[in-house]
């Protein structure tokens, strides 16, 4: 099967660029550069695919081809199964991937389904088109580690810490040169070492070893002198961070990102190459994922002794904790806390989230240009001209070109009452219609954002009013982001934490310079995130009832929720 | 507490016709005449709610009246949560209730978050405020029955036959009289008296009693005759059975719409009388749970057993089965069907289900112009016409006046190529544009449509590809709703069968004579059936393959399906 990514430049082989905007963006999800498995048509996060089979992919590719300007293409598990006559402020591509109904929302009944080829597991934005390779999660990553460095150490800084961490995939591939780019040092265990070659390869790592001892010493060399650095360790992370106790080497920060959400596709356990791994899970799926469950417990209690020892534990939404608790009873498994409610609700509260922008031209001049708009457009903001600096300098592109940052809601900043993400995005509209970005941009972001995901284990986790299992709020936002006209609107049960373990949607946006697309900038980005606010404000925080209070949000029963 | 039903007439409180129409359709739910408990807001089906609380009531009235013709406000479990500018063509409303992450989808967490006020019960048309009384199920009773006895008995017809069921509420109710309607003898149990009164006031019912013996007697005699009869008798349902069973008195089918589907709040257990079990239920809840599961383990066993001495038993959508075979582990209870895929999945392959429309005015006059026009634009359905004469006779108003009649798609017969309810919908629309009717219908329908919903137990049972989980085809159908632009676009979760047990949505369209109403008409009577056609041409089915080949509904992958 050949495959080579997006097509680039100005010239479209659909009817208008919205549908080309989706053509390009599920070919660049399948990007050599990008995805982690092309092949299988996996993108990244276990088993996260952009379609549901290459057949399925044909067919997506000829719909699109073919969509009219006023017609709506849907899309159920990566296969597309209808189309039907809408208008133009409508989306052009729905998208509904790996949702069961409660009782049977399970991996088991997920894989019984998956064999017949009925369903297909979406991920976040790997079914719905949105992935941009690891540079998608590395903002997010440093800005976790930036707040993390903020709330636990005098410096501000990672400068002479060391973190501990597991996982080099499409997403935990970013860990290390987060915690670089934050002055850190990083130790990360990988127990496929091909992975550990690509991230250094892409200059998201620096070192590999598979002696542990040598890793240690190379770090706390580094971080004594205060310097930046990161290497890959070839071994399985229970197994390290077992080690890393009993030597008594303790970490200043630990955490995982392997997929761990995943036991039987996801997750080593320990005792095997990859090789036998995958043999063995072929062979023998249930003790594999026994062993699996195994060697998370381990994984897990190594986390919890280095904490007790010292180490600022946090888990990064792979739900290892949620896992050990359910299939192994380890209630203490929570003793440390999700990264969302420790390090990004906060910004959550203020309808701020990873808003990302891809530029289907595949010139990366055109990302260029948009990096000086965002950062004249908002010259205050220091972190994020840092974060432009260091983009530009050490994230190499995958695939189409793009960025990504966190941007947010302070309508009340704005003389005409928009929002960041609306502003920002009319911004890059007027570039586009001015052709000083030589073709349409699109907008998304992660399914991970203020507004857009029901996660009890993660983004939802530990609520102030105890709503994290209501799932209401994911499907407003998507219906929502439907009425305001988003050209591609998906839902998706599972993401980064498995099947059941959470509901979320994604959008995305084509500025292709026109009125349209700045009408629908504006509503977009002014309900999608808006909805990050009142989600929060119903929930009670404060923070995000003051946000919608200066910016204007209406809150129907507000007086009620103070 | 004060409340009245629907405001009626041509004067209206909201900025737009399509605000006024949700208001008055809530407003609708709780009128003392429609609702079950309209002091607790409890429109049917158990708990099934029209909003979470009266504040929140209040609150959804004053923002409805607020509301532009640009603007969607956000409805979180019967509470308004926000409100957004979006565009004419985009939904007024949209609605979320009851839905919960897959992992935390079940009875147990629900109550515990509804005790917080942080969600309510939606049931199916309630939260959804398009329930119109009885009169919206009894249309598919009647046609149920009509096609159980095409393909059970000879003679077509119910005449000479005995039914035996349970159950007279909101959904229950519609029983007896769609028996008679089809000629036939009912007996049906139910414990609540007042629940009996009520179907005898308003002429479903027409005798009661509370002696077994003596309703046997009664329905012997009427069915020898071939003339139809119908009788409440006063008594638990799973006893009055075990009854038929000890005395060997077979009826010729028996069904039950108890609310097994609720074994707290819904189904009484034997052995008491409602204050009696009210208070048991109150007092000792495990207690009342635990012997309510025990009474359905003894009424399924019972309807095993009368179907085993030659009786036609189906499960009429309360999850009774499902019930005993998930806390009783009673593998048998699924050897009868239920009656979607016995009676109903051939209709919807087609896109046919139950359309239905409301005559905002409250002048009956508005729906006897309706029911002509009906009549005029299909002269050849005879069912049809045969429907519309019954429910004229005998099926009294409630609230609002409406009428309910199914529906399909084959547009293939229309020189315009609009689908049937697409059809009748713009002729609905120039009636009111011709001042012949006084004020805007509104259009909606069941969540039980063709497209509309996945349950495993009831509407997808046993779908031919085994697809009977995926939750897909309800998300993909609501976001549609939205994108096609009816008014009022919701998403439940449970409804008839219980939490986490079925996905569904439900939409409004207001006709109010403009061209904006033609346009969102025309479409979302397409692609809301049309979503029946493509969900059952997926699967597999013929029927459904065939319709969209005659009706020119694209199935990407048709080729594929054969
Ligand atoms: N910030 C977030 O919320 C967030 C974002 C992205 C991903 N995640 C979660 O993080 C996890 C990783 O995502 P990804 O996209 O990198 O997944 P991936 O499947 O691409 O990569 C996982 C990596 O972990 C390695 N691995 C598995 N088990 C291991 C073990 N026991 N020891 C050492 N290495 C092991 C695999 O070889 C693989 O390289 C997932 O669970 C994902 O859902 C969370
Ligand atoms: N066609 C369908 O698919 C469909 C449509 C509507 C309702 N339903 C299901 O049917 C059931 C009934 O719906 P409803 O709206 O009438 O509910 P309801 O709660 O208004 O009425 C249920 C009635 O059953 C009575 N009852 C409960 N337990 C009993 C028992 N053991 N014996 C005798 N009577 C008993 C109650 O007193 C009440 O009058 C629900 O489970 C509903 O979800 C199915």
């Amino acid at each position: 099967r050949e495959y080579r990514g997006a097509p680039t430049g100005t010239d479209i082989e659909c009817r208008g660029w919205r549908q080309e905007a989706a053509l390009r963006l599920l070919n660049n999800n399948l990007d050599p550069e990008v995805a982690e498995n092309p092949e299988e048509l996996v993108v990244y996060g276990g088993t996260g695919r952009a379609a549901r089979s290459w057949d399925a992919y044909d067919a997506i590719l000829a719909e699109l081809r073919d969509l009219g300007d006023a017609e709506t293409l849907l899309v159920q598990s990566g296969k597309p199964v209808g189309r039907f006559e809408t208008h133009e402020r409508a989306p052009r591509v729905l998208v509904a991937n790996s949702n069961l109904v409660g009782k049977w929302d399970d991996w088991d009944h997920f894989h019984e389904l998956e064999a017949r080829g009925l369903i297909m597991y979406g991920q976040m934005t790997a079914g719905s088109w949105a992935y941009i390779g690891t540079q998608g999660i590395i903002q997010g990553t440093f800005e976790t580690l930036a707040e993390l460095a903020r709330q636990e150490f005098e410096e501000n800084s990672l400068e002479g810490r060391v973190v501990a961490t597991g996982g080099l995939g499409g997403m935990g591939g970013a860990q290390p040169l987060a915690v670089t780019m934050n002055h850190g040092v990083c130790i990360a265990a990988e127990v496929d070492e091909d992975r550990i070659d690509r991230r250094i390869e892409t200059g998201y790592l620096m070192d590999k070893t598979s002696d542990l001892e040598v890793a240690l010493q190379q770090a706390a060399e580094y971080a004594d002198r205060g310097e930046p650095y990161s290497v890959g360790v070839h071994m399985n992370a229970a197994d390290m961070l077992a080690e890393l106790v009993d030597r008594n080497e303790i970490p200043d920060v630990v955490t995982d990102q392997t997929s761990a959400h995943d036991e039987l596709e996801g997750y080593y356990p320990s005792g095997y190459t990859v090789a036998a791994a995958d043999a063995r899970r072929e062979a023998d799926p249930e003790t594999y994922v026994a062993e699996s469950l195994d060697t998370m417990e381990r994984h897990v209690q190594a986390i919890l002794d280095l904490q007790e020892r010292g180490a600022v534990a946090f888990e990064y939404g792979n739900n290892i904790r949620g896992q050990v608790r359910e299939h192994r009873g380890m209630e203490t498994a929570f003793d440390f806390p999700g990264f969302v409610p420790a390090y990004v609700r906060p910004l959550f509260c203020r309808g701020k989230g990873p808003f990302r922008w891809v530029a289907l031209s595949g010139d990366p001049d055109d990302i260029r240009r948009t990096d000086e708009a965002v950062t004249e457009l908002f010259p205050e903001k220091d972190a994020l001209h840092r974060w432009i600096d260091l983009a530009q300098e050490q994230v190499e592109f995958q695939g189409l070109p793009s960025r990504v940052c966190w941007l947010g809601y302070r309508a009340a900043d704005d003389p005409d009452g928009l929002t960041e993400r609306a502003r920002f995005a009319l911004r890059i509209n007027d570039l586009v219609a001015d052709g000083e970005i030589a073709a349409p941009i699109v907008v998304t972001r992660d399914h991970l954002d203020a507004g857009s995901v029901a996660s009890p284990n993660r983004e939802t986790e530990a609520m102030k009013d105890g709503s994290d299992a209501i799932a209401d709020w994911p499907i407003l936002n998507a219906l929502l982001n439907c009425a305001a006209g988003a050209d591609v609107v998906s839902v998706h049960d599972g993401g980064g934490v498995g099947i059941g373990n959470a509901l979320h949607t994604n959008n995305h946006v084509v500025l292709d310079g026109s009125d349209l697309a700045a009408e629908k900038a504006r509503r977009v980005f002014t309900t999608d995130p808006g909805m990050g606010v009142v989600r929060h404000a119903d929930a009670g925080y404060e923070t995000a009832l003051d946000e919608a209070e200066a910016s204007g949000v209406p809150i129907p029963m507000r007086e009620r929720e103070r």
